[in-house]
């Protein structure tokens, strides 16, 4: 029997999509309602799999789910929660896919429209899984198997909830491991949200003239930099100051190895590159 | 009728793998000779397809080819070809591989070896396609299918050897170009170098408890600092004004970006991802 009567999918692109095409494959929900603004896009995403039912009518869409998983823009998750909370049914618990967690966790756990239901209840995620491309149509079942999903309870949240969300992103092939909303974008802010800015600042001092010229290690080092500018923008201004910290960081980094090439201290500059395949041999491919 | 009679390729690693593979599976030369310093390796080689034999003995290899490709390392090409150019038949061609050309090509049209040779002819090149993997074991015929190499001519250049070396390399399936070695490497230190250090200071400045929170992005981004170092650090070494440059431009971005995300002055930072997307965009996957 599934673990869920019924769960909803606010944004069916390529997380959510994913995620309703993992909880069908793996039996999680018995019904996995699409919800969007685009009735169109929703057919597409109902004929691809992702979900049994679509609608554009939230309401609609969250009554009788379990489990209401927003899957949008870091800056929307918010207001929709915010706007959706008076709406659940008793006992639904509501997560998010959000690349950020702290403004989210902390603005809904002090939200009067949460703190007014005692029996609806949120519980932020973050599965760190992905792509350069977007849209339902390249969902793939698999994208959170062997996957890290963060989940980022804090003192106010519901231990029966976390336990459920936990579950569910396991059930969808995902390690799921848990730390402070802090924690969490502390730590992406080096793990992908760095990574982002660096891969598109190569891209971007890449004359246009040479582009011709470059090769598959130009073409994996800037993949990312593909990525939707307006998500990327969300995702950079609410974790701004631990990517500042990060890309400082980074910037050390460079200027030292840099100086020591200049200088021709090279066990110095080989060093850095050692250490940067030992990290990269660890992760392995 | 194949193109050669016979070519030699020295150093039968993923580069002259690849080369002798494409080389057979396109008819481009009847023997393909590998070169090497471990009969074993040699006989993996031969197995896997890419050599149709292997010799230890270079001077045995080297007799009666038409076409030499030195696929070593780019310190031990200048001496490598140096010490061969004697013993080579009237009209063979050497060309190479090697990721830097300026240092060699400057070397090896000064070398009074080659001068002593009218008959013999080195053009230098460089194959843009690679691998984080080394070995014959990963070589692939397909490598340079619609990938750059480039032909580095100077004013001592023969002209028919050149056009024999571009014919060579477009067999394989290559687009050829042909620039100066001194504007091949300004390139390759933009689309290559460059991107390998930011890929090493990446994984580098990751550290080692945080590498479980990695993703797809980090993966892509950093997969090239998965190469071999001595490798990358003759590269490097041969290459080191314009890869200074190169990183010092890139520097400058970073600090623009950093800046004015800190300031709060978000248009510049978004239009710094927004160039790099779009050359990004304009490479494709």
């Amino acid at each position: 029997m599934p673990e869920f009567q019924q769960i909803a999918i606010l944004g069916v692109g390529l997380i959510g999509g994913s995620i309703g095409l993992a909880a069908r494959k793996y039996n999680v929900a018995a019904k996995v309602v699409g919800i969007g603004r685009s009735q169109e896009k929703l057919s597409r995403a109902q004929r691809l799999g992702c979900i049994t039912e679509g609608t554009t009518d939230w309401q609609a869409g969250i009554r009788g789910a379990d489990l209401v998983v927003v899957c949008s823009p870091v800056e929307s998750i918010v207001p929709m929660v915010e706007q959706m909370v008076p709406f659940c049914q008793p006992g639904t618990i509501i997560t998010d896919a959000g690349s950020t967690k702290q403004e989210i966790v902390d603005t809904l756990h002090t939200s009067e429209s949460i703190r007014g239901r005692k029996d609806v209840y949120f519980v932020g995620s973050h599965p760190m899984a992905g792509s350069d491309k977007s849209g339902a149509e390249h969902s793939v079942a698999n994208l959170f198997q062997d996957r890290v999903t963060i989940v980022t309870p804090v003192a106010e949240t519901d231990r029966t909830a976390q336990a459920t969300v936990r579950k569910f992103w396991e059930s969808l092939g995902s390690t799921v491991m848990e730390m402070s909303p802090a924690q969490h974008d502390a730590s992406v802010a080096v793990t992908s949200h760095m990574p982002h800015v660096i891969a598109a600042l190569l891209a971007a001092s890449t004359p246009e003239a040479m582009l011709s010229l470059t090769s598959t290690g130009w073409g994996d080092t800037t993949r990312i930099a593909a990525g939707d500018i307006e998500l990327w923008r969300q995702i950079l201004t609410t974790n701004r100051g631990h990517v500042l910290q990060s890309l400082a960081n980074f910037e050390k980094l460079l200027t030292a190895f840099r100086a020591s090439l200049e200088a021709g201290q090279d066990e110095h500059w080989i060093k850095l590159l050692k250490q940067g395949k030992h990290h990269r041999d660890i992760v392995g491919s």
